[in-house]
């Protein structure tokens, strides 16, 4: 187990229960090494969708939180399932971290923190990327937050 | 004609249509062998706009999914419009599908297989890609669905 | 003082106040000759957020568009304080600029004309971009409107 794989585990996380794509996509696409991952929901393996609803709302500011974080740990699990490993991962270019939002909550980059934090817990510097977080009505599922990234592999 | 182009005309669509932009902006910009393309609407050249409202209310999942499929065909019409052939797309890295929605909408991932099935039905397995599909209160124009996309040109 | 510069500041901008991130992400991250910047929000330094609201109800037109080209300032901003210098700009490769709307407000792609005209006016062909505009109900911090972007550094 690499150190990243460490600190994913000690976070309280298991790295084999990546997503399978709800619909006609692939999870992870690389060109030229770069990974072009589609936009994860806070599912968690056999256990399914664990956030539903809108953040401030029915979700709270603290839920919202803990799905972003749910949906970056599902982007690590699809690059190790796809990739064979964590160390694939160069750096996080960019995050688009979309919040099923109540219509006046204005914390959408307040709830995308909770993928961030987790990306740079587990990868460190390399972890730190830019980001765009919207407020949308509703998402694919009810989910309450999507996530999905375009990351940089690490030289071969 | 191109095997493409012929998969193409055997779904029923006309290549020659080709969205112009609603605005300042271009259809494509290549650099480094990558294509970035604008977000295309559900128009068919002279026709216009044929699928306007939200989906879930006054558009159907089906014409849902019919849009979708023809902001596709759009994608396409620009990039032989722009880069001469069809064969000039190397793979289909990354779509985004953003869907007009009613709200309590959950179903944006489905609307968004029009878009992901025409692109593999004309260009087979490299039209296979990385997605994001999101639901939207209102588009610009009013239009159902607007698809966007990051091509990898074919190696010249 | 370039070209470029020049042309920035006789617009009424000052180059030197880059928005600093409102949460844990970087404005900026630059790879393999491209960098993936933040979503800007329509702000001016130390006066903070000057536009806050929906688009077609308490802000109108216009004035969307004018908070679309100070989101569009800042990425310029973030350029060259991250960069050191507007030269290093090669091209705008794609935008993405989401608009806080009223429900019935179709004129999303209108209001991001605001941030086209703005890097086309400073840039000049480069400032030419692939571009998807939408609708969202509400932004991050109550902001009007949010703009990231895709860019191709110069040649060194």
């Amino acid at each position: 187990m690499s150190e990243r794989e460490r600190r994913f585990a000690a976070l309280g996380f298991e790295l084999e229960r990546a997503p399978t794509p709800a619909a006609n996509y692939l999870p992870l696409v690389t060109h030229a090494g770069i990974a072009y991952l589609s936009g994860a929901l806070p599912t968690d393996g056999e256990r399914g969708l664990l956030y539903r609803g809108q953040v401030g709302d029915t979700i709270s500011l603290e839920q919202g939180q803990r799905a972003a974080e749910l949906c970056a740990v599902n982007l690590l699990r699809v690059l190790r399932a796809e990739l064979g490993s964590l160390e694939s991962i160069g750096s996080v270019l960019r995050l688009g971290v979309y919040v099923s939002s109540a219509p006046h909550f204005t914390d959408a980059h307040l709830v995308a923190n909770g993928a961030s934090d987790l990306l740079t817990k587990v990868l460190g510097d390399p972890g730190k990327h830019a980001r765009s977080a919207l407020s949308v009505p509703i998402l694919p599922l009810g989910a309450a937050v999507e996530v999905d990234a375009i990351i940089a592999l690490s030289q071969p």
